[in-house]
């Protein structure tokens, strides 16, 4: 079964739409972008999207790259403390001249929407937030969708990166749940991967994972994105023939950007 | 091989009395205990005898177990402004009336010396901690002390727990290493445990790791810890024909504890 992604996301994005009509104030959702190639253009028009099909005024603040951290955290500082500023996203990677770490935890906690800040990951890590990355929250909502129990799986996550393999790893932890984290070149990834009964992939290198490497009834979740040819490819082939698979484009890309304005709605209700 | 902790963790306790003989002024931990069966009232003298031999005010509060969460935290808050305190250790686990993790991140950042607030937690889970939890220490200076490289080695992990099993993993993905987390009871337990160079355990369940199941070239290491027959047992059989293994009793334990008073150091350096 392929997932489709744009239909489960605007059932989400309907609720989501409840939600700002009960909130009667102005939203506004910063982000801050130093780069400006076509990929981050891309995602953060699919932002700017969703925020203005949710009546969320969405100001995209494009800032020299030559930017030192010091001048950059403290303009974000400011700018989180704007009227209406509800929601503020830094748009990753950073020029690799800035601290990012250093970057994020400028970002204050009731505004951290990505859940990228140390003390909202502090949180999460300890269970004691109430949202969740947004890769983390879209893998639960579709999981839950198709019924998916994670319990006495075999779950392989492949890809340690911050926004997918990480938050993810914690997340099963936190439900004592265990896992394998594999990366592209560990001597054993074949065979690995075969074993999978639920795949999570992230890694951003289209083919990674072919037809030959999946078990019948292994359950795939790509989160892997990245241009080939101009298209956009997942880590895995597709059509794999497999129990389930979200596809890219079409699986996870609009819901995680969904998810982000879920958290935005989670936050601004416990405010 | 056979690793000797005392041997090596007297090493470690030589540099803390320099480190404590350059800082003039009086220093107090604090050490908060609700329960008193015998296993913890063991762990918390190893903890007081080291601060005596490193001339450290082990002040120890047993605090009736039938408080509430609110008054607890309240009570931390208080005792970590005293003057001279500079850490603060609360016996896990706290009865299950109590919410731990509201009651851990009472402690303040600077005296956080295990590691387990959601603020010191989140640096560590995003690489800003200046101090690691004392588990990972220990396997680190461990693994240095071996000459152990962790890289492109298949590691092992059984045990999800927040003392042991979550901080380790978080270590090596910090580290971009891959891993594998099992709990005692998943299907392939055997076989992949069989399949480690390095495996790290901490599930405090004797015998659980038997000679038949370890590589002959595994480096083995026991965080496990419990009490059988009136001795300490760790999750290994003792003498596993393996490359290396630390022993419990004699391995961990001590130097766990030293690291914890060498978080203790680090922390009142940096202030």
């Amino acid at each position: 079964m392929i997932f489709n992604g744009k239909e489960f996301t605007d059932t989400i994005i309907e609720d989501l739409k409840i939600q700002r009509s009960k909130y009667k104030g102005k939203i506004r959702l910063n982000i801050i972008s130093l780069k400006d190639d076509s990929d981050m253009i891309s995602f953060m028009k699919a932002k700017q999207k969703l925020a203005q099909n949710l009546n969320i005024e969405c100001r995209v603040l494009q800032i020299d790259p030559k930017i030192k951290t010091k001048g950059l955290r403290k303009k974000i500082s400011v700018i989180s403390r704007t009227p209406f500023s509800k929601g503020m996203v830094i748009q990753l990677p950073l020029p690799e001249s800035l601290n990012t770490q250093t970057i994020l935890d400028g970002i204050l906690e009731t505004q951290d929407i990505d859940c990228l800040s140390s003390k909202m990951l502090g949180k999460f890590y300890t269970g004691k937030s109430i949202i969740l990355p947004p890769v983390v929250e879209a893998l639960k909502l579709v999981s839950e969708n198709i019924n998916l129990s994670f319990k006495d799986k075999k779950i392989v996550i492949i890809g340690l990166g911050v926004l997918t393999g990480k938050p993810i790893s914690i997340w099963l932890a936190n439900q004592n749940l265990p896992y394998t984290v594999l990366n592209e070149n560990s001597s054993d990834f074949k065979e690995v991967v075969k074993s999978a009964d639920i795949l999570i992939t992230g890694v951003g290198k289209p083919g990674l994972i072919s037809e030959d490497m999946v078990k019948k009834d292994c359950f795939v979740f790509d989160f892997g994105c990245s241009r080939s040819d101009e298209t956009l490819k997942g880590d895995c082939c597709s059509d794999l023939s497999c129990s389930f698979q979200t596809p890219v484009p079409g699986g996870f890309g609009p819901l995680v950007v969904a998810c982000l304005f879920k958290n935005l709605f989670t936050l601004l209700n416990e405010k």
